[in-house]
């Protein structure tokens, strides 16, 4: 099945948080294939990882695995570098998806063993992340991505909300980069009159700053990997 | 199967209409998800609708089943307020298509029954329509929903254009809101030139206001639930 | 299985070359339905082919389906004019894929013989397509069309570039209609700067003009059928 397509171009720090608050839901023994390929053609590795909890992963070592890789237990990571599982080979320089990718989750779905597929390597590219933080009254992380409502999805869990404040209804600041924003503190959408600014913990368990029937990702100015701070 | 994601965001009167139109290609049995819903994580009702004609439905009370309701005849209405049905219990404030309606959709696929999922209730919320009226020469009835070419859907049912004028190729005058608009009475779009309006009877039976090769929304602003009048 | 829903609105040419580029990946056996038909229901002939190669296609006969038909040798064609195989009959005059083609593809898949879906008929309509010709370090041919990223499909077959240039990292002048463009040869698209022109051959054997990280048609304006040049 399609998780989705509507990755932004290029945007590998998008899809490795889209990846990492979906593959919870999926079944044990589920094959993630996850393209975000600027680097297609180059030297950048392909992988396949498997984990210990059940799950596996390819696609290229780009960074795209850095938070389910931190999260699960490595049990075997592999370069896919055995053309005998090659759609083509050589494969294309250009859509490694089709030639490399493709073929390796649908062999290891097949029952394949990882160790057939290539050589073993020692650990995957990650991209830096600003980690989320707790200080006093004030929410340090970052913005993880947006979903197609332009509600802005960040890094900080929503437990840390109820930490600088218990106050639901109550108002906090929003700072994107160097700009404040203020936001009401509730649960739901519906709770605000629309177009004004929400914060609250969405439905994977972070916070998401919205606008209520409006685009927050448009009102903000947004772009994904900047630093964001709440304060209450 | 998708039917489709392309419903603007938070118009719950297009998707009435989709779903509307849409149901009767279905196989009998056939449970349909549907949601659009603003009102997600407030007071509004999350139900399910089985018919007599055996067609099931799930989703937001919010008007969204106005049509189904109205055309199929009422054989249980539930509340989703079992949680033993959702997805966890409680739900997120902010993704009921996960955690209420799709599982309740798939258990009612599988055979429970609609009782289980909840306490019976009354009657859906339904939204307010412009009817479809025949007057002598005129044509009322309001904007339904554009598809993905700009074409401009009504609900004036087809056969309501014979009784004004049985003249084809003959024009006719389409007023939305306070603006007129010539248009073509003809069956196909390539019958007139390209970027020419046409008003003919559509694939459900339905007016449809459209430019031949062109975006009639874009050509005449229109919005959907605007009142729209045809005068041979 | 959904092969794409994103080919421009009315552009016959770019599904043209879409489905002759995709269709050698799917299994023999399979049924391919392809439509994009402004002249639906005006005199336009609704037609399946059926291939000695044993790919079948249904669709309008207005040259969607010229490449394929060049391609494989014709088992049978037939006009789809027995209406014991429409979903209506008569069938709508604005929804030929719903009440013609689909079902005829559905029947095909199923095993029901092409006689049985109506009348032979001689050949398909052709579209014009400005061949890929090699001159003297000139190479002419036409823009294809676009891919999701923007990048520029043409005619040109890939092995056309080393009979001009067998200069990796050297540059070519690409001209589109009037204009021309710096262009770096190269096989991909992380060996140039982001935001510059590369020409390279694509995964279906094409040649490819692309930006690195960018959009070469928005970058060059090009349209799809205009002509290409490039020129070492």
């Amino acid at each position: 099945m399609d998780l989705t397509h509507e990755i932004e171009s290029f945007n590998v720090r998008e899809a490795m948080y889209i990846l990492d608050r979906s593959y919870r839901d999926f079944p044990l023994k589920t094959v993630f294939l996850a393209v975000v390929d600027q680097g297609v053609g180059t030297e950048r590795r392909a992988i396949a990882l498997d984990t210990r909890e059940g799950y596996s992963f390819v696609g290229p070592d780009n960074g795209i695995f850095t938070l389910v890789a931190e999260e699960l237990e490595c049990e075997a990571l592999v370069e896919l570098s055995n053309p005998a599982y090659y759609y083509t080979n050589p494969p294309s320089r250009t859509f490694h998806g089709r030639d490399i990718f493709a073929p390796a989750a649908a062999y290891l779905s097949k029952g394949v063993p990882f160790g057939e597929l290539g050589r073993k390597v020692s650990r995957p590219i990650t991209i830096p992340i600003k980690p989320a933080i707790l200080e006093e009254n004030t929410l340090h992380g970052e913005i993880a991505y947006f979903d197609r409502f332009g509600n802005i999805e960040t890094n900080i869990p929503g437990e840390f909300l109820t930490r600088i404040s218990s106050l639901r209804g109550g108002l906090i600041t929003v700072t994107i980069v160097n700009t404040d924003f203020p936001a009401h503190l509730h649960e739901a959408y519906g709770e605000v009159p629309p177009g004004e600014l929400i914060v609250h913990t969405d439905s994977s368990g972070y916070l998401e700053i919205a606008v209520n029937q409006g685009n927050a990702r448009q009102v903000t100015g947004a772009k994904a990997g900047e630093a964001v701070i709440l304060k209450a």
